[in-house]
């Protein structure tokens, strides 16, 4: 793996099925870890063994299924946790265990109700006994975006020490704007004893939606996993999309970023999860909403059919949408007309388009969206061949 | 108004409207107008008259409608739509022309077909026009996100001269990454001549899902304007979500930027929108989707219920959110399950608790989410005041 190299942790079936009333059961977990295994992800976070019976035998299966990336259970650093974490993985190839502790002063101090050392003692002492298992331990300081860099660091480091290969930095209340997430990430790499050997993880949340940004400029100043989910499903308002952020690193090669994700598979994916969970994507949801190809307004359509790259900076096909759409709205112009009505047989001339353009607007006003069949019911009496 | 207040120019009823099957009818445009303006806006973006003449209509009838905000109609760098759209604009107490035309190298070439130099022509001339009907004209420099720096400092000092009050920087395609947007805005306000008697304004699309975090880098680098709309609806992925840009910068005082947005009507203006325009936003939208303050996982729940800060870095009543959810799933903890159980009634001492917990596990795995009449069978048998 070259250093530019970003992993993709996809955590779909685990922080992003914490979504009121989307429970998978396991046999629609399998299939959706399968796809996510032949689209490319690096990590997959398969569960919270230790929560409940239903989640424990979904780990278990899709380590047995899961070929090419890690499977990672998800604990708190609890033994216990661990333990059944341990178990639940142990017929992955790959298999890691993610293990960690609040760091900031209100996990500390509301959650936990102890002190600053106690906490990096039991950070460490969950690294190590994670350790007595898997060679792949990830921990994760969690609320570190609300969390003193120094005390980070300080963690970061004990429980480099302690043997942890991957350093998770969540912004867990979705709280950091980019700047600062990616100052914190730089900080890190440049303060952690031994960061050199393990890698920097942003797991970053969308509360302000900020999430894709963030993971963004954590990957800009070092880290290189990001923690994300199909759709960006998740907890309250969700996480890093993960076809966000592995399409912005695709289209800016300035970047010098790359994953081993197809792309190609994206907007299929998409939809299963969509339907598996019952968790909609809205209309303009970046990249795989119904509209993210669709242009409506006369100037956009006008651009586009002149030349697509006016107003496209992806080309659908790469996400696996075959068609970008001209839609008519009484916000067409005549561009948009002409297309669509050859589109369905029209050849019109411009004294043609021009007589029927006032009658398509005043059609138009009355309509949400002038279809096919409405092109049709425009042309009669106008003679056109 | 001190410089540190940025402007919030609304586009819902224009580029929001460019939404394939959204459209509104003029009634239900001054339904929301009217919100926009009790809700604080600065700008009203009402339409696009020259487009069709229901939108010229819905911006007339906005203009003497609205009281408070500025009402603005948009554009191509043509007379006959400045004419129009000042004719449109007559009766608005505050009315803007918002004027403008590409600059990218992909625009001039494949768009017009003509050279730098008649695009800085036409663009002063539009401005020059529009100024003869009103004091207030935005300038738009189309596809600015993909415009050469220089290029665009350039075009902006022109149409300064010629009587611009505001510069509309538009990142088109949605392409530029926050730290590129931000760095652009920068240039501007150093290479403009004239750029400190002018309002820089950030219009960003979503299609990478940076809207948001690139308007907030355009003002932290000197923009005073983000154009935005409700939901964040749009043109293709939508624009820069006016509820996410407004609560950043309230929930992040370091910046030192305020708006005028009464934020508490936020969640039923976003509900209003959605259902007026069929467009829903999905339920990990953020700040106004369904679980936006909705805890499911047994960790954050634990901790929220402890403080509620340790999750959530919003209170969710100032978005017009009456309650955060504790949604009891397979995922949630004894926490919560004590939480809920005593909300409807039943006090479980700790004993009572740990009987009950792996009961509740195994019932929550064959469901989505226990709500209160499951909890009511749960407790059936358990002899629990």
């Amino acid at each position: 793996m070259g250093t530019n190299r970003v992993q993709i942790f996809d955590t779909t079936l685990r922080d992003g099925e914490q979504v009121p009333g989307c429970k998978l059961n396991t046999e629609q977990k399998l299939i959706i870890a399968e796809q996510l295994d032949i689209l490319g992800v690096d990590v997959i976070e398969a569960g919270f063994p230790v929560s409940s019976p239903g989640d424990f035998k979904s780990v278990e299966e899709i380590s047995k299924l899961v070929k090419n990336a890690t499977v990672c259970g998800l604990t708190r650093a609890h033994k216990n946790d661990i333990k059944v974490a341990a178990e639940a993985l142990k017929y992955a190839k790959r298999p890691r265990i993610h293990t960690g502790i609040g760091t900031s002063e209100s996990h500390i101090k509301y959650k936990f109700n102890t002190t600053p050392d106690k906490i990096i003692e039991r950070a460490v002492e969950a690294v190590k006994y994670a350790k007595t298992f898997v060679e792949d331990v990830e921990f994760y300081a969690e609320d570190a975006g609300r969390t003193d860099n120094a005390f980070l660091a300080q963690v970061c480091t004990e429980v480099v020490k302690a043997g942890a290969t991957v350093l998770n930095i969540p912004d867990t209340t979705g709280y950091c704007l980019p700047e600062e997430y990616g100052a914190k990430i730089k900080y890190l790499k440049e303060n952690v004893i031994g960061v050199d050997n393990v890698t920097l993880s942003c797991h970053c949340h969308n509360d302000l939606g900020l999430a894709t940004a963030n993971a963004i400029a954590g990957v800009m100043n070092g880290a290189r996993q990001i923690e994300c989910t199909i759709n960006g499903i998740g907890e309250r308002a969700g996480n890093t999309a993960l076809e966000e952020v592995v399409m912005i690193m695709k289209q800016h090669p300035h970047l010098n970023l790359d994953t081993n994700i197809n792309t190609k598979m994206l907007y299929a994916l998409s939809k299963m999860v969509q339907e598996k969970m019952g968790m909609f994507v809205q209309a303009n949801k970046a990249v795989v909403g119904d509209n993210a190809f669709a242009h409506s307004s006369g100037i956009h359509q006008d651009g586009v059919i002149k030349n697509r790259e006016t107003y496209e900076i992806m080309d659908p096909a790469d996400v696996g949408v075959t068609e970008s759409a001209i839609i008519l709205t009484a916000r067409s112009g005549r561009a948009a007309l002409a297309y669509r009505a050859k589109n369905v047989g029209y050849e019109l001339t411009k004294d043609q388009l021009d007589a029927l353009y006032p009658e398509f607007l005043i059609y138009a006003d009355t309509k949400k969206e002038v279809k096919d069949e409405d092109i049709h019911i425009l042309m009669e009496g106008h003679n056109i061949p």
